[in-house]
Parts: C-alpha cells; structure tokens; sequence
C-alpha cells in the first residue's frame, strides 16, 4: 500500500518549526527550569542570554517529522510528536549527567555544573512531564494512545539504563545482554521517535510498527557506532578524552564481544576489567589492542551493517512516499560513518 | 447540589484495593526498578522479601479514594487515582532524598543508600511515567483530561521545589514567597489527589475546584504542621533530630515568619542564617527560642488553623454524601495534632 502525502508538507519546514515549539514550550516552564533546559538544549547562554546553537543534531525530532509526514500526520502532529521527543531526550541527558558525574556536554559545561544537580534534575522531571502535556494536547483523536506510547518508552529507557548500571558489576555479559541493553538505554527512544507522528495520524498498525522496527534497528547501528567512537573516535570531534570507555572500564559492545570470544587475549582483557586498581598509560592502549585482536571491532562493526541494513528493509517494506523514504534511508545510511 | 453515591461503594474497601493495585502495578515494573519502589514503599526488605509495613500514612491514595467516591467515581477510577498519586508521592520523595543527600526515610535507610542514587532516580522516573500510564489507561472518558491534571501537578510539584532551592540563597523570603513555594511543593499534589477522582467521574467542574481548594489548603495546613515539627517535634516520632531545621539553617515558616517580624531579635536571628560557620550545641536552642520570641511560632499555629477552616468550608459548599465528607473532614481537622 503506497500512502498518500498531504502534498503542502515540508519536513524541513516543520522541523524549524519544532524547533520554535521546543523554545516557546520551555520558555512556559517556571523561569528557573525554563534557564536550565534552554542552557542544556545549547540556545541558552549560563546567564540566560540567547546563544549561537540549539537543537543540535536532533536526530530524534527530525525523524518524528519525517516519520510523520510518510504517515499522513498534519504539521501539528508532526510538530507535537517532534517536541515530545527531543523533551524525553533532554530529560534523559540531564539525568545522565547527574548519574554518571559527567561535567561535559556538547563541548559545554555539563547543566548540573553550572546550576547544581538538584536543578538539573528537576528541571529533568519538568521537561518528561511537558513532553507527555504536549502529546495529550496534541489535536489527534490518537493523543492518549501516542502518550501511552511514549511512557512505555520512557519506561523501556528506564530499564535499558538500570541494564547498564547492572552490567557494571558483572564481566559475564553476553552480547545478547548487551543489545537488550541498548534496545531499552538508545533504540527504544529512536523507534519511539520514528514512529509517535504515525500513532497521532491513527496510520495503520503496519506503518507504525514498520517505522517503529526501522528505528530500533537505526537506534542500535547508532549506539554501536558510539561504542566504537567511545573507544577509536577523534577526541577532537568527539570531544571524549581518547580510548575514554576503557580508561572507565566501560562494557561498551566492542569489549563485551571480546570478552566472550574465548583464547587468551580475552582472558588478559578480562584481567584489566576484573582489577579495580587504576590503570596506567600503557595499559589502555593495551586493552584496545586486545579487544582488536579478539575482533570485538570487527563484531560490532558488523552489528551496524547488520542494523543499517534491516533498518533500510523496514522502509523498504512500506512503500512511503519516495522524498521521506529517501531521507529516512539517507539518515540510516549515514550512521555507520558517524564521527562523533 | 446533593450528589448521588453508588450505595455500593466503600472507600475502606476501594482503599485496601488501591494498596494491592500499587503493588501489582510495581510488580509489573522492570525487576530492578520494582525492587526499589517496594523497598521504598515499605512493603519489601533490602533482599527484596515481604516486609511488615507498606503505603505508612497513604494520606493521598486515601483523599483520592475519598474525593473519588465523594464525586460518584467508579471503584476502578477511585483505584487509578489512587494509584496515580501514590507514584507521583513515591517519585517525589526518592527524588528528594537524593537530592538533599537524606539518609533515612520512614525510619529505615532511604533507598539511595541501599541501592545508589542512580538507581533510585531511574526508579523515581519508571514511577512517574507509570503514575500517567495508570491513568491513561483508566477506564473513563476523562481519563486522558486526568492525566494532564496529573502532569500539571507535576510541574506545579518542580516549580515548589524550585522555588525552595532558591530560598537557600536568600534571607529575604516573605511569608507569601514561602507559601507560594508550599502551595507548589506538597499542596498542589494533595490538592490533585483530592479532585482527580473526581476529574475521571466528570464530575461539575465547581464540584473539582471544591475539592481541589479543599485539597490545597490541607496541603498547606501539613506543610506548616510539618515545619513545626521540624522544630519542635519529638525526635522519637518524626525520627528526625530535635531542632533538625534550625541546624540546617532551613527556611521553613516558623523562621521565614520570625525574620520578617522585624525588631532585634529577627535581627539576631538573621545573624545565624547569614553566618555561613557551624552551629554550637548553645546556638540551635538560642535559634528556637528568638523564632519563638519573633512569633514565628504563633503565626505558623495561626496559619494552621485558618487553612484547616479554609479547607473546611470548602467541603461544606459543596454538600457531598455525609459519611464521605465526615471523613474528609476529620483527616483536616486532625492535621494540626499531627505529631509525625
């Protein structure tokens, strides 16, 4: 079934659109919470001024609209949906930050540095409850059940993330685990965005789960692809230290397929993750070079061609108008050569 | 108006389902996740087995059950409700610990001490999304409406917090900022459980806005009871130590009214709140008797009784079924004898 396009939809204008609606929604909240989340967001200097940036990539938005226009949602859907998202993923981040005592976000001072973690955090809870307002409001008879979706996200994040903070006590973690893991922490979010404007068009159980099953397939070639930048990124665009989630012992994929691979590379490895004493400088480019030589690279790198390419068959299976499938499949493309 | 009740309908009843429906309900969460919430709720040990205790007080469930049956909610919405603002309580309060660094919380070790603080935020945000999905899904063509009263609340909840965490910097706090920031902080949620009963039965609107007053001055009159007790409470019954928020310098309102009393003794005590340094053993007592002394006592007890009259009238413009309003009337009348 090919579907219909209102032909007056842009999504490049509705995406400036959500971007509008994401400043005037936060600048509604209290005036403490409204400096916070614009500070985080990047459109807000520390002492509130406006700032060059914002939104950033908003992966999560544009595919809300993209996703939105193939279905047949009106601009407000798409809108709705677009913010919601990028609400959820600030919300996420914010909290992140706090959790892990990270001072840096997108090259600036974490949030929770400049304003204190318990203003970041509530500024956190108020951004996931807008995001669900801003659903609810939504003119769609399909509100509630777009709501009922993005809480179930929510939710699978949650779980995604308490996951994560398991694994840090366990070196056993099979790849399996770790892809449930990032199902819930990364691709529940995704899928969750590309396909909440189809929910609010009521579009049919088969485009929703097909754009849904296409973003968790985008949502975990893009955390894998983290994964390897978190290990063999350019710190200059990453803006993470070098080789930064061995020096935290984190088990990123790379390291969990190299732990169970087996043979004696593995078992040294497993001895720097097993010793909590710090590690020195030599020792870490010892780990990656071993994860290398028990092909955890190589297992991940081919978790993402495997991901793109499912990704990319989920689109192909629904027959979307061909410019939003083409940018859709353009956004799945280019994950694999993700530089930071 | 006299309103008609379902002759069926027993709030202790409604009351002990809403206890197993919170219970289900967490089960229901991801295994970490419902780990914490059970633990935090009281009805499970550290080790996750049944333990003596559960919902304490339950004073919200137990207003929406009420409020609910009051305004001819069916058994099912009385319970969602129910359900719904004991997460958003839960939330809150495993949030808070954290964020003031609180270490015990109903006379056992909060929940961040024994699980850790990231543990416990994802926990506070897998209750807070469940809070609105237990609502979205009521059975009720107003359930969706509810639920935005919910998330309302929720934001009025961060704002409250928001404004209290500003206080810490600020010596000037009037007796209407400290009010405002308590309206938001723990009325604006009891006023919610009040009416969202209500809310779902689509009861009249002024019978919501009824109970809604009614529900924020009882909140207010508990935030004031609640301060006096931080200061002059049996450290044996609130499991707090004696004279807990003058050591922390807190401006609850005894202190917020006694600095604006003006006269050498506010300004005494001014001198304490200023001085960043330590407290002796002579100076916290020295603290009590100057708030004493600049009626900051006097004002709080005054304040207590016209917000329990104020939450008094309310219930009775609004002719509700006797036995029901009896009920919610007495829980006002017993806030200001509150001693934990």
């Amino acid at each position: 079934m090919t579907l219909a396009r209102t032909p007056a939809l842009d999504p490049r204008g509705i995406h400036a659109e959500v971007a509008r609606a994401v400043q005037d929604t936060v600048i509604r909240l209290c005036p403490g919470v409204s400096a916070i989340a614009g500070y985080h967001a990047g459109w807000l200097t520390e002492e509130g001024a406006p700032a060059v940036g914002g939104l950033g990539k908003a992966l999560r938005s544009r595919l809300a609209v993209l996703g939105g226009a193939a279905a047949g949602a009106s601009t407000g859907m798409c809108v709705a949906a677009g913010v919601a998202v990028e609400f959820v993923h600030d919300f996420s981040l914010l909290q992140d930050d706090v959790m892990d005592g990270d001072t840096e976000r997108r090259h600036r001072p974490a949030a929770w540095t400049v304003f204190g973690a318990p203003a970041a955090l509530l500024t956190s809870d108020a951004l996931l409850a807008a995001a669900a307002e801003v659903l609810l409001e939504a003119d769609s008879p399909h509100a509630a059940c777009a709501t009922r979706v993005l809480l179930k996200t929510v939710r699978a994040l949650v779980l995604g993330q308490t996951r994560d903070l398991a694994f840090e006590q366990r070196l056993d973690v099979t790849p399996e685990e770790y892809l449930a893991m990032a199902a819930g922490k990364t691709a529940a979010l995704i899928s969750c965005s590309a396909s909440l404007g189809a929910v609010l068009a009521g579009a049919p159980t088969e485009v929703v789960m097909g754009l849904a099953e296409y973003g968790t397939n985008l949502g975990l070639a893009f955390q894998l692809t983290d994964d390897l930048l978190g290990i063999w990124g350019d710190a200059q665009l990453t803006g993470k230290p070098v080789l930064a989630d061995l020096r935290r012992r984190k088990k990123s994929a790379p390291v969990v397929a190299a732990l169970n691979s087996g043979g004696l590379h593995a078992l040294e490895l497993r001895d720097f993750y097993e010793d909590p004493g710090p590690l020195s400088e030599t020792d870490v480019p010892r780990m990656a070079l071993l994860v290398e030589q028990c092909h955890g690279r190589r297992w991940t790198i081919d978790r993402i061609a495997l991901h793109t390419a499912e990704a990319l068959r989920c689109l192909s299976g629904l027959r979307l108008p061909q410019d939003v499938a083409a940018e859709l499949a353009e956004i799945a493309q280019s994950v694999p050569s993700r530089r930071k």
